[in-house]
């Protein structure tokens, strides 16, 4: 493998502030050649969880409802912005509990990806939960007015085919679930 | 199912406005049941394609590189944003070449997934392209420095447990494309 350097930041400017939800900085670059960048723009947001939760008869939890970053109905995994210092497990399942009315026995995290590898955008920990079962309501306080369904494998890799699932995050959380190779415990 | 309703975007004011990588703007919105939101961001961000990228023999383009918005070296898939007016299947041909020089006989759309479902940070179009071949040589004006890497399927999903494919349109190409029952044609 060739020797490969990282970039060196040699500053940062904040050109925008919408705590707690959104930074925009501008970083002057050194590259490992020596030229400079004067503006490598960075999208600071929030970290997120998704969960992929299955019902011991396999049936998969999803939820239908307006995404306005994606301006129609979708389906969508359970799941959300963490909250300042919550630990991605931890908010994991309180957007799981607060969504569905869901709890799970196991769960194992089946990675963390940052969501633009040139801008950010924030980070994404994507949880795989088995044994969920209904405890407690809804109670949620997003915004969207949501649909929980349950739907087995099959179902939901149609709607994938279908275009029913907008959004990276959840075609992500549901192609790893679904593929075995990639989920080792 | 429950009737939903979509949201009523009433105004729209632009906070910032970095052309062509970046827009913030802020949304007053109606809600379905009469409530106002009266800043609901958006990060409008331009689209980008990305190829899973397959030789004759079964191995996978992959590119290393330092990616400045994940902080480190990682493994990709190649890809990038479109330019104004480009066709996401024009734009994926032209990155795979640019960045690997390589073309592919067959192309498949394995779906267009808007990046983050309140904030949208635009859509990534992720191709599977099969039949890959050198034709040329890399002539990417990108500001890494890349290693292209060919690579067998268990190799990267190996590579993907260890942690090494560090953003998620990536890890969604890469799964998407090894489980047989998302790519239909």
């Amino acid at each position: 493998m060739r020797e490969l350097q990282p970039w060196k930041r040699l500053s940062t400017r904040e050109l925008l502030s919408l705590p707690p939800r959104l930074r925009i900085l501008s970083d002057k670059i050194r590259l490992p050649d020596g030229r400079i960048v004067d503006d490598f723009y960075r999208v600071v947001m929030p970290d997120f969880a998704c969960v992929f939760a299955q019902t011991p008869d396999g049936s998969i939890l999803l939820e239908r409802h307006y995404k306005h970053g994606v301006g129609r109905i979708d389906l969508s995994v359970p799941g959300g912005y963490l909250e300042p210092n919550e630990e991605p497990l931890q908010g994991a399942k309180r957007e799981l509990e607060e969504e569905t009315g869901y709890q799970a026995d196991r769960w194992h995290l089946m990675g963390s990806y940052v969501v633009n590898g040139n801008q950010g955008c924030g980070k994404a920990h994507l949880f795989f939960a088995t044994g969920a079962r209904k405890v407690n309501d809804i109670h949620n306080d997003d915004l969207e007015e949501t649909e929980v369904l349950l739907m087995k494998p099959k179902e939901v890799i149609q709607a994938a085919i279908k275009g029913e699932i907008a959004t990276l995050t959840s075609m992500t959380a549901i192609a790893l679930a679904l593929n075995k190779e990639f989920v080792t415990s």
